[in-house]
């Protein structure tokens, strides 16, 4: 931000300033900060002169902590967040309860996340019959099928490879598919939470093909996991020799058993049912497999009742998570933020409207901006205390727009249990400062 | 890597293949796969032909995996690393012992944490006198001394602010100090892991002196930390108002306990000790404190008997960390791997010798290549296997070349307790292929 620009902002600050007791109202049990960045009262700091302290002198409060012997760590464990933090954690969806007791997900708290890096112990997870607990020292990777060389190759035998390390977002092809027309859920972790991002670390899979001697005449290939649903998806050779990656560690450590440990496919930009967890065997061939998850799941309904087939790219996309459902606003200052991405490229631009679409701004994008990953953005915003509706709208490196829902029911057709939801996704501001669902 | 490159690399790696059996020699238990990448068997995949399977068939072994029902998530709990990973964790130093039992420190794996985002389950920490438990609901931070207006901020004040989020290396100026001029620490994490990495968010301090009124006549600040050792640094006006933060997020999530929550100052590429974790306080004057750890700790014996008071910037730096000492490497392919980063901006370029420091060859960095940050450079390395000495070497971008420990000696004192090690680091080869510390 620029010296006058922030004086700019300051001086919005300032005149709105209101000494109001923070009515604090969250969702799901005790608050965490980040949370309720703008649940809070506009009484103090920046935000009000009310709060300043008789803080002239030197003669401070000691606090306990001070005077406290501190705890030690439990030396050479591993660390835990504050037990104040425990409201931030991976939460089933409210709305669509899955009756198969083995096949569910847990969403990520993005109300809470900042920054890119989504933390390994809240990363997103779903899985079709539980996840397995696989032994590294037993568990291959075979390549087979139309290759002149079938290789087995076990965990060591893997992480000889040369290494490549990238940023790239996960997002399930379901996230939002509560929400196209009607609002159901009521926080961005229930319509957004499918959703988080990692830096990866693995090894191209066009070099273990290249080894395998891949057919040229080979067109699809399968990738198939090692759980108890034996889940496999069909993949267009293009996209494996272009940036597949075979992938071990996520963010600085291997992998979680729940998002595939000890390896797992990543299709940077893809939907997430296609980065085979637990992967246990790589085969070429010429045409699709018909999974169960490219008939009974992952398919669109399209006008005049026939269903698309693939629909492998995550679409460009954005979503303000602060505030968001469930949170509760001040008049003056408030900071709207949150993400953008695209299975297609970088994050050119990302627009905020706080009149449902009527006018649109600049928001600002925060570095780094990454192919393929999550980028956050962030907006200036004096809210003047009548009722508002707040939304983002990014536009990709290919040009491509967020569409609105209006925009995607011209081609294709929002029945029953849709997939792919990109459109614009709106949180209505009441009056008093409630944030909730603005979908319809 | 560009085709030619790749080519090149498999030839070199197939044609130093060779069917050893792997004698897995470990120092810490049982292994993981990270820090062993370079000490396993050539026998199979890209790295030879002997493994390579009978899998010519459709007909491959089902793993028992894909015939039991897998595990369910504790859902809404925090997830947590595989229990095959439990040898990778925070460890205290072997050589240096703290009789102090409340004076002490855990250090980062390093050699298991690709990619620049260090998990912060495994971020290092050292701490004066424990570290305590503070509510963030009755935490306060307080500027005061040369300002016209006093300020007593509340957490709910501080994360109402517009955010930064940053990525930014933290280490300590101890990191290395075991192994001035003589090997004594077995393994990279214990010879520099005092080193992590993380994505922090907070609020820029100027803007905070900025709004209390900062006197044009202040030149240094104390910031003073709410644990038992009230630890406190004094700190120059200069590096306040350029890029220090109050940071109370790391990687996605609150700060950890150990790491300063609810808040902890930042000053990128400084010695980690000056970041003040619990912050309490920050005051404006016109001259250092003389603080503890400006006179008993954290200064540099010079020539001549005298020290040196205040050493703040951490200046570039790299270390090797696969293969590093109590691995065992294979004749052959290697992939060199490591870290460089510097306190007064970005890596410009990494070296590597594997002969000493006779002959250098550049390797590749690794994007995104971050001011103030970790990053991570590779080289492809075919070991012959004959004794070897592998060694990095970083130019930042302001141009300094990281030293060796002879260059250093021509202006310091390397005597007794020496802080701010940023010399060259050699790993030794021996002809079995085992690595140990090159130093002296």
């Amino acid at each position: 931000m620029k010296q006058h620009e922030k004086e700019q902002l300051l001086q919005i600050v300032k005149s709105s300033e209101k000494d109001i007791q923070a009515d604090i109202s969250i969702t799901h049990g005790r608050r965490s900060f980040l949370r309720n960045t703008v649940a809070m009262a506009g009484s103090a700091g920046m935000l009000g002169a009310s709060a300043l302290a008789n803080a002239q002198s030197d003669v401070l409060p000691i606090p306990e902590s001070n005077k406290t012997m501190g705890n030690q760590l439990k030396f050479e464990s591993y660390g835990v967040p504050s037990k104040y933090e425990s409201n931030v954690k991976r939460r089933r969806s409210d709305i669509l309860v899955n009756k198969q007791q083995f096949s569910d997900w847990s969403m990520t708290p993005i109300q809470s996340t900042p920054g890119i890096v989504t933390p390994n112990g809240l990363f997103y997870e779903r899985h079709h019959n539980g996840f397995p607990d696989i032994d590294p020292d037993h568990h291959k990777l075979v390549v087979h099928g139309m290759v002149a060389k079938p290789l087995v190759l076990t965990m060591n035998d893997i992480v000889r490879y040369p290494t490549v390390t990238k940023f790239y977002f996960m997002e399930c092809s379901g996230n939002g598919l509560t929400d196209w027309l009607t609002a159901k859920s009521k926080t961005v972790q229930q319509t957004h939470g499918l959703l988080s991002c990692a830096q990866w670390t693995g090894v191209p899979v066009s070099w273990i093909l290249d080894e395998a001697g891949i057919d040229p005449k080979a067109t699809w290939l399968i990738a198939e996991g090692a759980d108890a649903s034996g889940h496999f998806r069909s993949i267009p050779i293009d996209k494996m020799l272009d940036d597949a990656l075979l992938v071990y560690a996520m963010n600085g450590e291997m992998l979680r058993p729940e998002n595939g440990y000890p390896l797992r496919l990543l299709l940077p930009g893809w939907e997430g049912n296609v980065s085979i967890k637990w992967l246990r065997r790589i085969k070429a061939g010429t045409e699709p497999w018909h999974a169960r998850g490219e008939t009974a799941r992952y398919t669109d309904p399209m006008p005049g009742g026939k269903w698309r087939k693939f629909s492998f790219v995550m679409e460009a996309k954005s979503v303000i998570t602060n505030p968001s459902g469930g949170m509760q606003i001040q008049p003056g200052f408030n900071e709207i933020r949150g993400y953008a991405w695209s299975g297609n490229g970088k994050i050119n631009a990302v627009d905020v409207s706080v009149d449902g679409g009527k006018n649109w701004q600049t928001a600002e994008l925060e570095e780094p901006v990454i192919d393929k990953c999550l980028t956050r953005f962030k907006f200036n915003w004096k809210w003047q205390g009548g009722p508002a509706q707040i939304v983002s709208r990014c536009v990709d490196s290919t040009g491509y727009v967020q569409p609105t829902v209006a925009d995607i029911q011209k081609v294709r057709a929002i029945t029953g249990f849709v997939q792919h939801h990109n459109g614009l996704f709106p949180w209505n501001v009441s009056s008093n400062g409630e944030v909730t669902n603005g979908i319809g």
